[in-house]
């Protein structure tokens, strides 16, 4: 545990040592030892985000980061930070602090851990710079807990900046790479909290929700014995003496559960895509959130529940999450997400109706002027009169969904149709021998949904550690 | 939709066609064509489980399996079944049912999936076989939905049968390999539906738990650049023109999550072992619950959120499953699970005095008596006295955690003594040098701590689709 007795064992000792001797505070700072878990002590660390008026006049224990730090003169100002809180402190040359341990102060390294006690003040002042803005913490004690080097490969304030400021200003920000090599500390922006919070928060809904519904989680296979959707785009495994394949989608294990008799089931889990793409939309890992369920007599039934499942997602991201999206939009302003309850469904023939009336004919693409326009001409263009659907957000294709074929004899046609080894897809096509029941589903994934709920543009923002085919590290 | 017109659209055509011209119940059964979505019937479908004696006198549609069917003089018994329930109907020859009827009923295959149109009727003798004891089923009409193939490769009725039955009576019971092969069937049985949807309720109540708890979810990457974990028991994946490996634990990650100020973590997700291990305990897929957790002063801190999550998970599963729990115990009878609130924690040098009363010097293992005694020798044997924890259930280690290293030096040389190349774990050594906060958690096996809260004895029970070194189907 922290203590200057603790400081004298460490390895680094502070140069204010030297000055032991004339130094009335040396107890009361230094480095602590690495804690080993010798110790209990009977501490309260107080949460940043309670540091509040209500707890002016109040001696408390912090952990926290140091965020940053400011020496003027006599006393030494450090913002203290915790997640998406922070806070002032002042270490000031008085009763409690020495010149010395101003200076020990000052010179700890940005982003390293300290414990600090200190006096909750109320400032007369609101402080603009931080979350807690109607106190400061006048700082009787401190021990560095874990100590940051003093170069860091990126600066945390530059991180969160808009790119509108960095190019009006001229002021730093930083590029995609620099950050995702330096994941670690890119996360700990305000915004990367924000967006990983939220992202949390849309597993839980989707979870929540279906099993609300009736429906059961199921765990799939990543690793299995065939490439069964075709062959390609698919990783290949070692898998002792042969070769095995990573699951592009959880799809056939999904509808063997419902012809097990599971009737509703959803599985969250990673999908993966040996596809040689380098956009901005495009992980070779990503995380599928994935329904399949049973209907009774048209694949419609599924729809609503896929789409009522949308909307309770969205629906509890804005009321559970607003700190979190209005935090993002500080760095990446956009327009609000909107939906309707229950959402736009738009039919095949309505859709088509909809462009003629807008006295567009069944031309190219290139014909159709807006991108709402162009997105409607490419489904109506695309889709046959088929049992199937896709879903969108801010007119990005999400989720594209089907009725399956349930029918052995129809699925082997269509298998080899695709040219798909038979042999390869035996226990999935047997799956259908045995009576089953009519049903579709779809997916979504999690980093694309998160990306375009925010309007964020990149999905290498909403995946805390991304695949691409250039990237696998960290 | 289902008809009498539909059946006749179909490309199996019943024997029973033949007399349809003096068939007065011809419109009242058939096999209905595909249901491909071409129609919306105002039609409610009724749960097997709703039907009792309060609906009776009441005509409803049911959607079933045919579990068991046996025909008798002018009538026709069949066992309907919808997931772990099921309800009697009977077809008999009258003014519903033609003699044709009652015969075509007899031969639909065990497992079809059926629309039955009928009139609730109670009965005056509790019907023990099935879970729907005070009601019948009288059926005016039947359409098969799906058919299954004339032979099962195996029967339910064997799938749910006891070991000690089939032995001491003589009575067919299935292997493992044909459930496994078979697995879609053998998922049907009123066991395996209580043991998945059991196991659905572990990674809710984990879940559950740890977002009360104030932890974040998070989802690390499976595809890695460097088997960072020492090289042995890892895939290899092909990943574009070079080598990749799959994670055989998400632990660097959840470190990586840590530092970057994530404070409490979890995660759900599949975990590979490419160990050539033909056990009971082994599979070279599983789904890991992980947890980390940053702490003050002392890892006892994590150790006892870990204790009190597992806790609140088997009071969840003893409070929310005990119907599941009894399905599965009439097949594989066991002593129920017990723990004790807060769990039982024996400390190193408690766990040693122990074995010391009980005149037990700390010789070899075998000089131990009892099991307990055993697994307390050689836990004592094997630890040291170290930041590490192990959490057992029914004697089982079902988890192994400890401290981490949170200090960037340690990091180095520890890797360095195990053999580690640096540069290939050099994203996670960086983790710690920019501030760490002192760490720790665990992971355990959904599929072990399934089989041992229920008391089974193969871990390929509690796996949908398992894979092991001999196994990658279905």
């Amino acid at each position: 545990m922290p203590s200057a007795n603790a400081s004298r064992r460490s390895q680094e000792k502070p140069r204010e040592i030297m000055d032991a001797a004339e130094d009335y505070a040396k107890e009361r700072y230094g480095v602590s030892s690495m804690i080993q878990s010798q110790e209990k002590p009977d501490r309260v660390l107080v949460r940043i985000s309670d540091l509040t008026v209500q707890k002016a006049g109040e001696v408390v224990w912090v952990r926290a980061r140091v965020h940053t730090s400011r020496a003027k003169g006599k006393q030494c100002f450090l913002v203290l930070r915790q997640q998406q809180f922070n806070v002032q402190a002042l270490v000031a040359v008085g009763d409690h602090a020495s010149k010395q341990m101003v200076k020990f102060a000052a010179n700890i390294n940005k982003e390293s851990i300290v414990d600090v006690e200190g006096v909750v003040r109320k400032v007369n002042q609101k402080i603009g710079s931080c979350t807690q803005q109607d106190v400061e913490l006048h700082v009787q004690k401190i021990y560095v807990i874990s100590s940051a080097e003093p170069r860091l490969p990126l600066q945390l304030d530059d991180a969160v900046r808009p790119e509108v400021e960095g190019e009006e200003e001229g002021r730093a920000t930083v590029n995609q790479d620099t950050r995702l090599d330096n994941r670690v500390i890119d996360l700990r922006t305000s915004t990367s909290q924000a967006i990983f919070r939220l992202q949390s928060g849309i597993c839980h809904l989707f979870r929540e929700t279906l099993t609300n519904k009736g429906f059961v989680e199921i765990q799939t296979p990543k690793i299995i014995s065939a490439a069964s959707e075709g062959g390609a785009n698919v990783f290949t495994v070692s898998y002792f003496k042969n070769n095995a394949y990573l699951a592009q989608s959880p799809q056939l294990y999904k509808q063997m559960c419902i012809c097990a008799d599971f009737e509703k089931v959803f599985c969250i889990g990673p999908v993966f895509r040996a596809e040689d793409s380098n956009t901005h939309r495009h992980l070779t890992e990503f995380v599928g959130l994935d329904i399949e369920m049973a209907f009774n007599y048209h694949y419609h039934e599924v729809v609503e529940e896929i789409a009522d499942t949308l909307v309770q997602i969205f629906k509890g991201l804005q009321k559970r999450f607003q700190t979190e999206i209005q935090t993002v939009n500080k760095q990446f302003p956009c327009e609000p997400f909107k939906f309707l309850e229950p959402t736009l469904r738009l039919e095949y023939c309505e859709a088509l109706a909809m462009l003629r009336e807008a006295g567009i004919e069944m031309g190219d693409e290139e014909d159709l002027s807006t991108p709402n326009e162009k997105l409607l001409g490419r489904l109506v263009k695309e889709k046959k009169q088929s049992n199937s659907y896709d879903m969108f957000m801010r007119g990005e294709e999400i989720l594209s969904g089907a009725q399956r074929i349930h029918d052995p004899q129809l699925v082997t046609e269509r298998a080899l149709h695709h040219g798909i080894d038979l042999e390869k897809i035996k226990a999935y096509i047997d799956s259908f021998r045995f009576g089953a029941p009519p049903h579709a589903g779809g997916g979504i994934g999690l980093e694309r949904v998160t990306m375009l709920f925010l309007g964020l543009h990149n999905v290498r923002q909403t995946s805390m550690f991304p695949r691409d085919p250039k990237r696998l590290t960290p």
